[in-house]
């Protein structure tokens, strides 16, 4: 990596996940739960750990769930691989089994062992389509070469092809901050966004944010509406301290405010990421993006879904199809651990919404801007 | 006050305001900041009182922002008789005068002094419209009656009359639920609001939620989708409260979440209440009220506005007109004291949106439903 690719922190320059050959081959990530109050790099050592990562939001957004899960699995088949290894020959082996020691594991068991694995791994989080994706791009790898030093280099392969894919999300979105500054002639370009679907959702530039950094960094004046993102304030936590964090001009607002402000033409934009997009367009994101594209179709503002092209789900084309997250209802009922709403209450809490096609101005992808329609997403696809 | 006019709260039954006439005449009030963690009731001894309690919403919801006013225009009436009673004859008014006592008010200048006084409570909060049609009444009453006792019972009525408006609200929506209700062969009513429009924001009853609690207690099968309204949580905090003790089955959740619901049919009607509504029937509420009449709209579920007719500014008839209160930025950032953004972030924070006419199924009112139209609007006023 070069350290022009990374994001800055304070003094520091880093991507969102990165593997540390020198501490015994782990991975770290920054602990998302904890920002912007504290930044706390946490180290992941088996695939548990991914799991429990993946699971509890220390790492979130689609892409970067995508690159964790890939090295979930290099980090299953280090475990198991080990273990095999030093399980012995094959009297050894049959002595285990009759004993019934489910510790014991023999070499042509591994690829069973990762294979188990990456299923738990996959069912971390349901909506974004980048964690199956990746769990069976590195699965594939590994079918055809069980070796640590393919699978850790796939791995990589991926965290840098992600960063990648964002860096081309902002090259491709730059155009469209242009245009409308240029119409402005020149004068600040409003742009609303909704949870973070900055670098610490991806690898590296981010999807929704990626067009933003790029414009900004080229003197185009922009500043960023920020919704907070309830529940678990995602905006006001992740996308405020990366906009603080590399200077961008921003307001953090509350979820309900952007239809004010776009009726009363204070946004020039919608940018959001997105989790799984259908092959007809529809965009599952985060949970309160409908009720955003609405107000933005209501008013003539235009609304852009950011994704790279592995977002893209084709088997899916219909909205309903997606399978949206339930998650705790403790996340709307406390903050920090303090409760925010009476004991005893019922509480609903689905983590996602689709946006249909129709509400979307275009899909802004590493390959381009597609319109929001299958013929055009097949093609940007295939 | 019968008590079965009143809501219970535990073993108790309460409005959200009341005159204590063994309390040297004073005005009670339930500290709506502290709800649902603690019932506390507040005593409003002056005009500042009522002044600080309106605008550090202490008391909220615009029927009962109006119906504290009244009390605060009595209490500076109470204050300034007291005052220029004990001041003496006119030679002693004369030597204070000489003096530059401010302090002092002559008989003659009680009525300046609470039109002084009625002009602050005026701008304690902007946008609910009952705030200046309550304090037109009263200052219209003493400006023919310059009576204790006269205003007083001008107040008291003025509460009784917004009860029973409240009341009326409810009897004119019940037949909505109702009709729904069959339609679905007795299943239950979802029903979706936004912010608290129930009792503690009017002075019984409530306006959007007196529909619902009629039906609830007729037997009807009804479940409430509370949103929680960010930022000051009044869902969370009160309708949840609300609802909890009067036993009306209820879900708490985000603002983020009601589209989502109403794309899956979980939602039969959305109904809220009102700060101010123009001739043309468009409706200023809560900031998110318009996102959420957007997905209404968007999935075909009817829309309700309840108010009692006091709400509509008939010399407005365009959104823009209506002023939206921009809040404190701090309502945003913190919750409880507690940060929930970086330090340093600036924050937008208007309290209001206003819904557009062509989005709303109708408005309930005290003399009837009637479509969100000029003309209809009218004839339900005149």
């Amino acid at each position: 990596m070069r350290e022009a690719e990374l994001m800055k922190v304070g003094e520091g320059y880093y991507r969102s996940i990165w593997y540390d050959t020198a501490d015994h081959g782990s991975v770290h990530v920054i602990d998302q739960r904890k920002l912007p109050f504290a930044f706390e790099v946490m180290t992941l050592r088996n695939v548990s750990d991914v799991y429990e990562a993946i699971r509890e939001m220390a790492v979130r957004g689609a892409p970067l769930i995508g690159a964790a899960a890939a090295w979930g699995v290099y980090l299953s088949f280090i475990e198991h691989n080990t273990r095999a290894k030093n399980s012995g020959d094959i009297e050894e082996c049959r002595a285990h089994k009759k004993k019934g020691n489910r510790e014991h594991i023999c070499a042509d068991d591994v690829y069973n062992a990762v294979i188990s694995d990456a299923q738990l791994l996959r069912s971390a989080r349901p909506t974004a389509v980048n964690l199956a994706w990746a769990i069976d791009y590195m699965t594939g790898v590994l079918k055809n070469f069980p070796d640590a030093e393919v699978l850790r280099r796939a791995a990589e392969g991926l965290c840098d092809e992600e960063a990648e894919r964002s860096r081309l999300i902002g090259v491709n979105g730059l155009p469209v901050i242009e245009a409308i500054s240029s119409s402005k002639g020149g004068e600040t370009v409003n742009i609303l966004t909704h949870c973070n679907a900055g670098w610490l959702a991806c690898v590296d530039y981010g999807t929704a944010l990626a067009p933003v950094y790029l414009a900004h960094d080229k003197g185009i004046k922009v500043h960023v509406w920020v919704d907070e993102t309830r529940p678990r304030n995602q905006g006001s936590r992740l996308t405020a301290w990366e906009l603080l964090n590399h200077g961008v001009p921003f307001t953090l607002i509350t979820d309900n405010a952007g239809g004010h402000l776009m009726q009363n033409g204070m946004v020039d934009m919608v940018i959001v990421g997105c989790d799984r997009a259908t092959a007809s367009g529809d965009v599952a994101n985060k949970t309160g993006t409908y009720l955003k594209a609405l107000a933005a179709f209501d008013n003539g503002v235009p609304f852009y879904s950011a994704l790279p092209v592995s977002t893209f789900d084709l088997s899916v084309d219909r909205p309903e199809q997606i399978e949206i997250e339930e998650r705790d209802a403790g996340e709307v009922s406390a903050i920090d651990g303090i409760r925010i709403a009476p004991e005893g209450v019922h509480v609903s809490n689905y983590g996602f919404d689709v946006t249909p096609a129709r509400l979307i101005t275009g899909l802004i992808t590493d390959r381009g801007i597609c319109r929001a329609d299958k013929e055009s997403v097949l093609k940007t696809v295939s």
